[in-house]
């Protein structure tokens, strides 16, 4: 029955706020994902979009992020504060508030240093300016926190100790992964405690037989997809980040990346979590079967909840197995509306061997040949206005290619397609991946980049881009890639300083 | 914050209790899923499996049910009970206890029935006997509630009315969809009040594009597949039962059924939920994009949650384009090890295209072959222990058919097969199709029988059958189905009466 009671309190409370904010055009702030718990919380408003954006207010979402913790967080919320929060947000527009620290949190004493030091060791307690800058800094480098403390945890029982102490002491935590976000959710405001998963690395275990992978929080992405490899499986998700970022913070962010449109988002794959609470309270979910109906589903509340409701210490991953037969195909569209049949051709005539559907168009094209060394067009000659990577995962050859090329060719016939390669090689597959995984590095050597993720309709994706041109005019470069085929756009503004 | 604290209760409070039971084998009680919403609570404990059962207790995941509405629930909770529930459960042991109506809830009036007519209209408000009997009846026929009122609103607004004025005066409800559940979770075990949504059938919208449907929660399973084949796309979830059950329900219990091998839960598929909690408060948490992160993700808390948190009223579920290709194989093998090793070749040869993996026992072969009517052995040749449905869908006829056969040639000489046929036609597609469906209803025939729904790790599942036939000998005869691909047993306990 307390279950049935504080379910029901958690639905009411947060239906008006956090459902409306769901659907509410005026929240979508600042961006992209970052791939570990946040110090955050939601923001009241942003005021770059006003009332007179033409996006019906239920076709419109994005990950809202806001930093600073005076809206208390995590651990250490300091109690009994009642309603008088003040919010901060970050914001795109000079109206944006600074945040300042609140004072309700304590500050690091040499007490607290040993406390850590008894329970984690020598080693696990960092302290060394040099070895913070990377932990106090995003990968965009546009944010820098100055925290003085860096937690290393080697189990879930440290985590657990950590958590708990901090809240006792009402020190502020930031949980980090890989800290490879790129809005700096994962890097300190002020001078929290950083409780970095990193050394939580190990693989628990693997089922050949299900396919389900059990292991810890700090595992790096592309380290999981190495072992999976050998064992003949995959993971269900691959991003850009995958060399840095961590599983734990994958989970956090409910990061989807390139292959979402094929294994679906990580509440279909995650199979079962373990999580801290900010009291130190170790939340077992850690299922391992297909199908768990018993009770509430609590661990869908802690995918993508980045960090603000515990840190996730160890996860459990339904894997598909690996196929043998993979192609990619570097395609140009010249409208929009072109890259949209294309994508619903694709759909029925690739049908089950569909693994990825990206798109970038003529801007973000420009970047990545401007700033990246090494790459070229794979399609020279002549600019188009949109180019698209379709990736087909098969289990037989010459089946997918018979497919894929069938599919290329009516395509270019009916005219949906105005050029197009099919890679040859891993070597040339390595290269078109990476003009296209390479537009956030290309956009940071381009000077100021304001990045947007956002989750739109198909259809009506691109007219946000153009109408964000029409504003804009000269003042900055708008450049849109993304994952066409799930709908999600990634939105840059660009600017040389 | 407010979401944030009471996410934080939700967690607390439910950490213990739910997340054991939810990992304790104590708690297999009784069984199967009903497609509706239910009136139970969870039970506190089974005296059927004691401890000495050889599972270990995180191999073990069950539904838990138990009726009576001792336990409030949904509307009409009643206030200020304190944590002085008596709980009853159903209980396949005589160790049950009886349910005994709670005192607590009220009776319904004339002045109610006047409400719920000015409300709905004489149509919406049933009070007939003979057309509450199905109602108050479950599909098994074994359990009977002496409900006097069914409401059928036609809106959203309605259900909030009826759930308002429910709770107001206290009276239970018990949310209803097609009434097809196994453990008649879905008729009143009283005189609740059944809020039964079939008159809310209507399709709101559907996306060629995106292949997003929205519809409300009294739309049949079938109805939706045959609205979706016109259109191109299928429905991520079959089941035997869709000719009657309902979307709200399938959601409810977050039934699983025949593709969820090849299309996941429907945690990965429903994209957004209406609900109306007791109060009446509507959540519009109806979402249609693909990819939505913003703020945490309550829906997931309704999938599965079985009408106790709130009544389904709309659902938003992405569909995956229909493709041409469907091909059926019914094979043998003759041990449950064979079974296994025939999932992971399936798996890694057929790949993409691997679409079912069902499998039944020979006892279950035997009653379905005894027990209905126009079906004969696909393998007459001789008898084995075991069947296996293999299907598979795909977008060219020529691969499916070279792979499959490719598949069971090489499964034949390798001696995991013993014997196999393709269906040649819809037809015999169909027929073999209603070998594994009929198994629940050539049960029912076979006279009395205890339903259980399982999931288990593949490679364990089928020591339960044994473990059971061992203990119960002669008693009754233990027959064994279901999604072997999805580790997921029906394991039935038939007597004669």
């Amino acid at each position: 029955m307390e279950n049935c009671r504080a379910a029901y309190r958690l639905l009411n409370r947060s239906s008006r706020n956090l459902l409306d904010r769901r659907t509410n055009s005026k929240f979508f702030n600042s961006v992209r994902s970052s791939n570990s718990g946040v110090t955050y919380n939601f923001t009241q408003t942003s005021e770059l979009f006003k009332d007179d954006v033409p996006y019906h207010k239920e076709i419109v979402s994005t990950r809202i992020c806001s930093r600073g913790y005076d809206n208390g967080i995590l651990a250490s919320l300091p109690r009994n504060q009642g309603n008088g929060f003040r919010i901060h947000f970050r914001n795109l527009a000079s109206t944006a508030s600074t945040p300042a620290r609140n004072h309700s949190f304590c500050m690091i004493n040499s007490d607290d240093i040993s406390y850590f030091k008894k329970i984690l060791g020598e080693k696990g307690v960092v302290q060394e300016e040099e070895k913070l800058d990377d932990a106090n800094t995003d990968w965009m480098r546009k944010y820098k926190g100055s925290s003085k403390l860096m937690l290393q945890p080697k189990s879930t029982q440290e985590v657990s100790q950590i958590l708990e102490y901090c809240n006792s002491r009402c020190l502020a935590v930031v949980p980090q992964g890989g800290n490879t976000g790129l809005v700096g959710g994962s890097v300190p405001v002020f001078d929290e405690v950083i409780i970095n998963v990193s050394s939580m690395n190990n693989i628990l275990s693997f089922d050949k037989v299900s396919g389900i992978l059990v292991c810890e929080a700090g595992c790096i992405l592309e380290n999981l997809i190495s072992f999976l490899d050998n064992e003949g499986f995959i993971m269900p998700l691959d991003l850009g980040a995958k060399g840095s970022c961590q599983i734990g913070g994958n989970v956090s962010t409910n990061a989807g990346g390139l292959r979402l449109i094929r294994y679906g988002s990580l509440h279909g794959s995650v199979l079962g979590l373990e999580a801290v609470l900010a009291n130190g309270t170790v939340l077992d979910m850690l299922g391992t079967l297909r199908k768990d109906n018993t009770g509430y589903d609590l661990k869908h509340l802690f995918i993508g909840s980045e960090g603000s409701l515990g840190v996730v210490t160890k996860v459990s991953i339904l894997t598909p197995p690996k196929l043998s037969s993979v192609n990619l195909a570097f395609l140009a569209c010249e409208d929009y509306n072109g890259c949209q049949k294309l994508l619903l051709e694709a759909k029925r005539k690739l049908g089950e061997i569909l693994s990825a559907f990206e798109f970038l168009d003529i801007s973000a094209m420009d970047l990545v040949l401007k700033h990246l060394d090494g790459l070229r067009d794979p399609l020279p000659s002549s600019k188009h206005n949109f180019y698209i990577l379709i990736e087909t995962t098969g289990s037989t050859e010459s089946h997918d290619k018979e497919k894929l090329e069938a599919f290329l060719l009516q395509s270019i016939e009916s005219g949906l397609l105005t050029d197009g390669v099919l890679a040859q090689d891993i070597n040339q597959a390595s290269a078109f991946w990476r003009i296209r995984e390479g537009v956030p590095e290309a956009l940071m050597k381009a000077g100021a980049v304001y990045k947007y993720d956002l989750s739109l309709p198909p259809e009506k994706m691109y007219d946000l881009v153009l109408e964000m041109r029409g504003r804009l005019g000269s003042v900055a470069n708008v450049v849109a890639y993304g994952h066409l085929g799930d709908g999600n756009l990634h939105l840059n503004i660009s600017t040389p300083q």
